[in-house]
C-alpha cells in the first residue's frame, strides 16, 4: 500500500520504518524537505542519519505525500496536526483513510500537560470535521512510538489497541495493518465520537510514565 | 478492621458484603436507615432484602456509621459524594483513610455521561480538600461493582487497580485490603492529584462498555 505519514519526529519515523519493513510504499511528508534534511538536532537522530538506516522511505512535502498516497497517517503533534493535514491538501486526502494517531497535549501549564480538547469533543472529530471527506480512523494514540511500530517488543503483544472512526470498511483496512504490524487485540470502540474516550486515557498514561520511569508499557483490555 | 461503606447502592452493597465475607465489621452508612429499610425499588434487590442475606452487615446513619468506624469507604454517587461525607462528619473522617471509589459523572446532558470535573482537578482532590485531614485513597473507581468486590471473577483477577493519595502508610492499608479481596496488580499512581488520570479513564471505560455490552472487563497494565 502507497503509505504517506505526516511528521519527521519520534512517532513519525517509528510508524514509517516499520511500515516500509512490512513491505508498503512509504514517503514521510514534511514542511520544507530541504531544512529537514539539512536539520541538526541537539540531541538524538538527525533526520537525514536516520534516513540513511531506512533507505526506503521516501521524503516529501506534505502535499506531495500526500497526493501520491492511497492512505494517509497524521503523525504530527496535536497541536500541529490540522494545520500539518491542512498543508497536505484537503483534496489529497478525500476518500482515503487518514489515521490519526496525534493527542491534544498542552503543555503551556506545564507538566504534565493538559487536553486542549476532551470529553464533549476530541482531536479526531476536529480533524474529521475540518477535512470531511476523509475517513478518519483514530488509533494507536494510547502507546508510546515504539510500541506502536512494534507491539511484540512487549508481552508478545498482548495488549490492546483501540480504533474508532466513522467509516467501516476504513476501520477494517486499519484493523489489518495494525495486525500486520503485530497488534494482536484491536478494540472498534465504535464511531469517530468515542475518540474522547480513547484520547482522555493519556493523562492516566502520563502518571504510569511517571510512576515507572519508562514508556515500555500498554493497556490490555482483560475481558 | 472497622469499616463503614457509605452508600446503599449497587457498590455500597457489593463492597459491603465482600468486606463482610473476608471477616471485617462492616457497619452501611445511609441518609435515614428508616426509610432505606422501608424502600422498595421498582427493580433490584431491595435494601432489607439484601441485608437479610448479608446479616454480617450493619446498618447507621452517616454519621453513627463513620463515627464507629477505623477506614470509611465513599460509594455514593460522585455527584453526592461530598454532600453525604459532611453528614458523616468531618470529625468522624479526621485521621481515618477514607477510600474513595467515586467517578464525577455527569448525566445533564444525557448518554455518555461527561465528567463534571476533570484534567485540572479531581473528584478525588475535591474530597481531600473538603476534608483536609482525612487520608484520601482514590482507587478501584475503573471498574463495574462487581469486580471491585471480587476482581477473581474476570481472568483470576490477572488486571490492575490503581491507588492514589498523599498519605503512603494510607496507600499501604487500602493495598492490603485490595489484595485481600483479590487484586493481584495494585498500581501506585502517586499523589491525589493522579486521581485525574483515574478518573478520566471512565470516557474509554463507557465506550467499552458500549462495545461489549457488559461491565465485565478490566484493564490490565502490561509492562
Amino acid at each position: 500500500m502507497k503509505i504517506a505519514v505526516m511528521g519527521t519526529g519520534t512517532v513519525g519515523r517509528a510508524l514509517a520504518g516499520r511500515f516500509a519493513e512490512l513491505g508498503h510504499d512509504v514517503t514521510v511528508g514534511t514542511r520544507d524537505v530541504a531544512s529537514t534534511l539539512a536539520r541538526e538536532p541537539e540531541q538524538g537522530e538527525s533526520y537525514t542519519a536516520w534516513a540513511r538506516a531506512n533507505p526506503a522511505v521516501g521524503l516529501a512535502s506534505f502535499a506531495d505525500a500526500a497526493a501520491g498516497s492511497e492512505l494517509n497517517v497524521n503523525a504530527a503533534s496535536g497541536q500541529a496536526a490540522i494545520e500539518v493535514l491542512g498543508a497536505a491538501g484537503e483534496g489529497n486526502l478525500a476518500g482515503k483513510v487518514l489515521i490519526d494517531v496525534s493527542n491534544p497535549l498542552d503543555f503551556s501549564g506545564g507538566l504534565p500537560p493538559t487536553l486542549s480538547v476532551k470529553d464533549t469533543d476530541s482531536l479526531g472529530e476536529r480533524i474529521q470535521r475540518a477535512f470531511p471527506e476523509a475517513l478518519v480512523v483514530k488509533t494507536l494514540n494510547t502507546m508510546n512510538a515504539s510500541l506502536m511500530a512494534d507491539p511484540r517488543r512487549l508481552a508478545g503483544g498482548d495488549h490492546s489497541v483501540f480504533v474508532s472512526g466513522d467509516d467501516p470498511d476504513a476501520k477494517r483496512t486499519v484493523a489489518d495493518l495494525l495486525e500486520q504490524m503485530g497488534h494482536t487485540d484491536v478494540v472498534d470502540l465504535g464511531d469517530i465520537t468515542t475518540a474522547r474516550g480513547a484520547e482522555m486515557v493519556l493523562p492516566l498514561w502520563l502518571r504510569l510514565f511517571g510512576a515507572f520511569g519508562t514508556a515500555e508499557f500498554n493497556f490490555k483490555v482483560v475481558r
